[in-house]
């Protein structure tokens, strides 16, 4: 059986089967990041995400500076996910030895201009050369007090369902650039472009939610909305009742969306590269919350709310009527993303 | 200009050059393992190596359980190399889509086992697709006393030089596996192989040898030992005289590079997968040391001293004359690991 076959998730489960459980650990594989013991109820949290030229970039449509940027930006999203300060990271550049040096600095420039600005500092690393495509591996080093700490496993039935900023971007300019003939207005274009390519992580948003202790459980949307709420609902044993009509999809999204003949609530359920943070939090709470991110500059919507386990995922769809929704996202190993 | 053109050590100096030091980043790049301040004396070990098929191992030599072996003891290596105790590990996993589930589930019996065997929990990771070859890029976490830490860095003049085991295994089986038309004798071969694609990290012999205090230098051996004890050098500002007689070399691969035509005592120094700890010790303490790594069974040797730095590498050859040595090691970054 070839790993195509058996899928990402199916993978993951299959590898990390019967690994046993340490006091040391607090949480290991199965949220955005691990959560280690220090003590003193300090946790570290650590993970690594992997972005590989041709499944998650295309160099014909990022920047070398865009690149590395969105190679980092993807971890510190796991960070803020947990509710984490990030603090140190390390590079694994995978390249093919034919590359243009230049190609690497700018790779490193978008790196340390993100790891600036998140205040994380740059600490090792290793450099290796492969005869298949550009690999960055990054590993992202972060704290949070056990206390403040999220995971994915708190939502409870009446809790409601937030999301920052917009959704459907990053999938539907990808769509826009890899269909064939296609051709999206240029303004709105550039800006799905750029969300795509450039993703900003919600590292004050993450830590903000996670200050108020009104936050019951989060995560980043990376295997896009319908994929990750599947990940809150298993792991909090819940159901979810998401609401198409208040899905925060922007005007551009829109409009490219059109250009395209794409649905763009579609567009926003399946998702992929959004890197907002996806959280819940008892109604009474919803207002505080809400202002918490919007210090930041960031808006967060009502999608919709948690429900019992056994209604299972669901959307009401723009007409009213209620079908379920497959907990489909984007599978790293299948050719084209679906699972 | 192209990577392959500006070689490992100089490209990781481009990347890591102006790296602004921090109050909690005890040690950035440029050693084994990045150390960073937990608080309370404490520090964080930190490390990720990087297995690409092709380059680091060759699926028609090692199996799937040697491969995952192999790529967890390079970043446990790294670990003791800085006398810390391992902890967790992280691990990425990039495989072509059409690869068979079995190899997978053949690396991760032998990550876990060796994981197990070093107390090291296995807390996360990820998985993605690649058109390339099957890498792993593995993240390992340790800690160590800040008192107890070994860096490249405390090596003086008239310090003793040791390695821990034997040296030039790894190289000449690399050899006998790629050289046209070898015939070494197939016993001997046999062990060497198993040194080159199941090297043994020096876990508890770091451990021990930072117990003593008496390490003033101490780093793996991954690039080979000139290229290693360069390292040395460097941070240390010091230079170093190796005795080419006391290298030690074990009979298996003197075997085998008798039957290649080559010199073991050059593939002893050029090295390469050894992976053995050399490090550096006032003589009043070589024998404390020494008896410090016996206690684990294994054997530490004298090979040379440290030197003035303006004396530089050298080495003193069977026949009594004392050349230069060049500080090469193993390149990721060249086609043919030559720097």
């Amino acid at each position: 059986m070839r790993l195509a076959d058996v899928g990402e998730f199916a993978l993951i489960d299959r590898l990390t089967r019967g690994l046993e459980s340490r006091p040391d650990v607090a949480l290991g594989v199965g949220d955005d990041a691990a959560a280690l013991d220090l003590g003193a109820g300090q946790l570290l949290l650590a993970t690594c995400d992997c972005q590989v030229e041709g499944r998650h970039f295309l160099t014909r449509i990022a920047t070398p500076n865009e690149i590395g940027h969105k190679a980092l930006a993807v971890n510190l999203s796991d960070i803020a996910a947990m509710g984490g300060e990030p603090l140190w990271a390390m590079v694994s550049l995978i390249a093919p030895p034919d590359l243009d040096v230049s190609v690497i600095d700018g790779i490193y420039d978008g790196l340390r201009t993100l790891a600036a600005r998140y205040n994380v500092a740059l600490v090792g690393g290793n450099v290796s050369s492969t005869s298949g495509p550009l690999t960055l591996d990054i590993t992202a080093l972060g704290r949070v007090a056990r206390e403040r700490m999220v995971t994915r496993a708190g939502a409870r039935p009446g809790d409601h369902l937030l999301v920052t900023g917009n959704l459907g971007a990053g999938r539907i300019a990808l769509r826009a650039f890899t269909a064939p003939g296609a051709t999206p207005p240029a303004v709105e274009l550039a800006l799905v472009r750029e969300r795509m390519v450039a993703p900003e992580p919600r590292g004050r948003e993450g830590l903000a939610l996670a200050a108020t202790g009104a936050v019951t459980a989060m995560l980043d949307i990376s295997d896009g909305l319908a994929g990750d709420l599947g990940h809150i609902c298993e792991r909090s044993h819940v159901g979810a009742l998401v609401d198409a009509a208040k899905l925060p999809v922007d005007d551009a999204t829109r409009a490219v969306a059109q250009a395209l003949g794409e649905d763009p609530v579609a567009q926003a359920l399946a998702g992929g590269d959004d890197y907002e943070l996806l959280f819940t939090t008892r109604p009474e709470d919803v207002a505080r919350v809400m202002e918490a991110v919007r210090a930041w500059g960031t808006v967060a919507t009502v999608i919709g709310e948690i429900t019992a386990f056994e209604e299972g995922m669901r959307v009401r769809e723009l007409d009213g009527a209620i079908r379920a929704l497959a907990p489909r996202g984007w599978d790293h190993l299948a050719p084209n993303g679906a699972s």
